[in-house]
């Protein structure tokens, strides 16, 4: 390429707000221009219009209402549905997942713009990665609501085991935040709302539990609200646990520091939350808490042809506060990094971000919401919830959008709820489980439908007979067990109970079957462990 | 239990039309009445208005218009959302799946109804099971749809690979009969439609491709309709292969009869459909096709205490010739089984299935339909479509569905079609795919991301060096390969080749890695092949 003018390419990662709104003021300053070109890279090709995301668990607005396409937002925008695997700065490339074909796909830029928001992440946290559910993305939100009416279905089939139905029935939130207080509250609406169509389900049997660290829930607003809205939420019927902190997580219970334990197969963790993993990686200037810092330019610190903007990123306002993590920060936050992209390409003045806030606002299900407005002025009850409506409608992006959440908001208030339970694909293969000490794996008698091996802690084994019950054997990281039922096809010949804090991979029936019957090592190794133990039962049993 | 008067139950298998409107019959039967209860064994806990499913590619109406909760519209029903695992007709018990609990779920039954409809098996059918689409139910239609979005956001990425984008951006579909034309139709207006939203595609490089064995579509209808139906299409920009069969399919083209291939990744067949595949195992009076022999009182022949009607039945009409597997039919069908097992009950007499058709209807999208009304009155065109959905509407069970679909369908006249990909979980876990002869499984260079195990066939593999091309290796049954860009997480260091049509299981590289590292065993192996290949690398290159 010769000295020719060239289009400056701006590539933008991540869809949330402060992405997409960078993108269309981008799109904005075009005006027809041909300096720039915009490439947004995201692993969806939705936006998901994230304060609206509990309201998918009731199913108030319909599934889709929640998102919108990418490519209808911004029609001058070139989309890329991709993961973003690595950035290259020195070499200004942006590395992404393969697509159909097996090959990196390669986007080299001239401006960067980080717009990654963050993650939730529960590695390190005892069980919680495997039992607990996230709450932030449109999949996340399916997942739960699926989940929470295959309880209740299986609550209505399983009469006689009083402790599992205790487990069916109760739902945890952990979490007082807005976030955890938005997801009870849905989730407490809506399973109260489906439950009338289970005759086998007595309203006195659900409950709602909010878990919370601090001696008052929402702490990002004032007490008064606080208080209102935890009122409403009791009335409601949600149990609020104050003062009091999720410690693990088994797939039988939410236990509690201290060591108490809630009989669940629903809990629900809204934190930790972290920027995003890829961060990790590049060598920018970043805060304890992970965060890219960001000038008032909304540069990277040290570098004019990065931005960083959104949950991701420490933005500095005019008082020297970082921006609190909040959608409207994010939107003025992407007018003024666009309006600076701009500036710098065609060597403008560039400006400084000097947004202050407008107040928050949290919805509390059913005709309630909550609202403090700069000047100290507080909304609560249904005014506030009609505000909440009215703004976050006004904020929703393309009118088709607005007019789809209109009629969906309009239906409901004559509608009963949604209980379809849509089964999104089986989620096969290896996956990961962990138990507590007293905790069975499987009991004797019960169907074989996976094969366990311990990565860490340990078991016992134990089988009932006439009267006696002799252990058979102690297992520890490395073994494996719960391959006999499967290679015999037929039920659990032995109990199995953790006895210290255990992590077991487990792989499916179908997986562990095909493997074994392909792979004649596997299966010889399997074999070789199934006789030693069948001669170790009989030993016992003499 | 003493001689005391003890409710008789009536299980019945299947949710679709069959089932429902039976359950929905015997509840108005009950009248106070405390003689029957009435148990619903289905594996959703929602109903498909199958007619409306073509529907869900387009998104004219929501996801889960196309459904109604079935505690909803049965509430005197008691659903179990389980997998009808098997039938004990002497002790009178039907066995299902497992639910939280690993414990087989068993209910004892007086009166069995068998709904259980068809499913569609591409078993025996070269690659099919790996690589097409079948459309049946709600996740079926989901996944095309979302498949189908991934292949337009992935050719709008895929710019230079010529044989890629074609393979993106055509669609056949095999079969057609209603179903396949309608699914036809609808992919044709929603990919048309939705591709004005890509700058990147053509309109013209994309390609509906519809495939029919006979020598003209819509062998249910008089010619003059299926004449219509055909011009219709093709003036929208479906290509008609007519007397043309489908053969096989590999993960980059669908083979036709002849060997002709079209390039592909998106093959739909809605063909061919066999019935539940519980029926096979139970020893009742089945036809060729594996249907029960029902009598014109829609008992099982040679049983008073199991009935079957529906899809999975062959019921004769007044005419003595089966019933053709419409809604219609099944509707009726279930309102004659219901008062014929309430009679039975209630020593009442019972009374023949009379009904003998209402007509057909299909749709053509976009506002268009054929109709053959009793008498040969025929309709097509805009007039057809008015009738379709008027008719389907007011078949759709329940007021709130009703006025759902129907606040849709007018969104739809004035708002751009959906576009939003949702990524239902991963596909995790092992699964097979079929290879045809001169199809590259993977290339060198690219990445690595799944290890493949030979079940059927041969592949060779090479390896491009400064100007020479050795075979490395020829591998068959039993031999896997893969598995070095794993390990050492790089990209593929041979070319892998198809020679004979290969059938390969593959597990993902998340899977692999979790078992190699937990398995001794299994690594030893891996490694041991994985020597012995880089010393055959080592001595081709020399």
């Amino acid at each position: 390429m010769g000295e020719k003018e060239r289009r400056a390419r701006i590539v933008i990662l991540g869809g949330g707000f402060a992405g997409i709104y960078t993108a269309m003021e981008l799109e904005r300053l075009m005006d027809g221009g041909e300096d720039f070109e915009v490439v947004l890279v995201n692993k969806e090709n939705y936006f998901v219009f994230q304060p609206m995301l509990p309201e998918v668990i009731s199913g108030t607005i319909g599934m889709l209402d929640v998102v919108s396409p990418i490519r209808r937002l911004l029609p001058r925008t070139d989309l890329r549905v991709r993961e973003v695997e690595s950035v290259d700065l020195e070499r200004k490339l942006v590395v992404c997942s393969p697509g159909f074909r097996a090959q990196p796909h390669v986007i080299p830029y001239d401006h960067l713009v980080l717009g990654l928001g963050s993650v939730t992440d529960f590695r390190g946290l005892r069980g919680l990665p495997e039992h607990a559910f996230p709450f932030k993305n449109l999949g996340d939100a399916l997942a739960l609501r699926n989940h929470v009416i295959r309880a209740l279905d299986e609550a209505s089939i399983e009469r006689d085991d009083e402790r599992l139905r205790k487990q069916l029935l109760t739902f945890v939130v952990a979490g007082g935040g807005f976030s955890g207080v938005e997801v009870a509250a849905e989730l407490n609406d809506f399973v109260r709302g489906v439950a009338r169509n289970y005759p086998r389900i007595d309203a006195r049997e659900i409950r709602i539990v909010l878990l919370h660290a601090g001696d008052r829930i929402l702490p990002e607003v004032a007490e008064s609200l606080a208080v209102f809205a935890q009122k409403i939420l009791v009335k409601r019927g949600v149990e609020i646990r104050l003062n009091t902190m999720l410690d693990a997580a088994s797939g039988d219970d939410a236990i509690l520091k201290g060591g108490e334990t809630i009989p669940t197969k629903t809990l629900v963790s809204t934190v930790p939350s972290f920027p995003h993993p890829l961060l990790e990686g590049l060598p920018l200037a970043k805060g304890r808490n992970g965060k890219l810092f960001s000038t008032k330019y909304l540069h990277v610190e040290g570098r004019t042809d990065v931005w960083a903007l959104g949950d991701c990123a420490i933005v500095p306002m005019v008082d020297g506060n970082p921006s609190p993590p909040t959608a409207q920060h994010a939107i003025r936050q992407g007018a003024t990094a666009a309006h600076n992209i701009v500036a710098t390409v065609r060597n403008h003045s560039l400006r400084t971000f000097e947004f202050t806030g407008l107040g928050k606002m949290g919805s509390l299900g059913h005709r309630s919401a909550i609202a403090e407005l700069p000047g100290g002025v507080k909304l609560s009850g249904i005014l506030a919830w009609l505000m909440w409506r009215a703004i976050y409608l006004m904020k929703l992006p393309g009118m088709g959008r607005r007019l789809r959440v209109a009629s969906a908001w309009f239906l409901d208030l004559f509608l009963a709820p949604e209980l379809v339970q849509l089964k999104l694909g089986g989620s096969g293969g290896v996956s990961q489980e962990h138990f507590e000490p007293g905790q069975d794996v499987f009991r004797q008698g019960d169907l074989g439908d996976r094969v366990y091996i311990i990565l860490s802690g340990a078991a016992e084994v134990w089988r009932t007979g006439e009267g006696t019950q002799p252990q058979l054997a102690r297992l520890g990281p490395g073994d494996w067990f719960g391959e006999m039922a499967l290679l015999n096809q037929t039920t659990r010949g032995a109990t199995v109970r953790c006895v210290e804090a255990m992590d077991a991979l487990t792989l499916p029936k179908r997986d562990f079957t095909v493997l074994a019957a392909n792979l004649p090592d596997l299966r010889q190794s399997f074999e070789r462990v199934m006789q030693a133990r069948r001669r170790a039962v009989m030993t016992a049993m003499r």
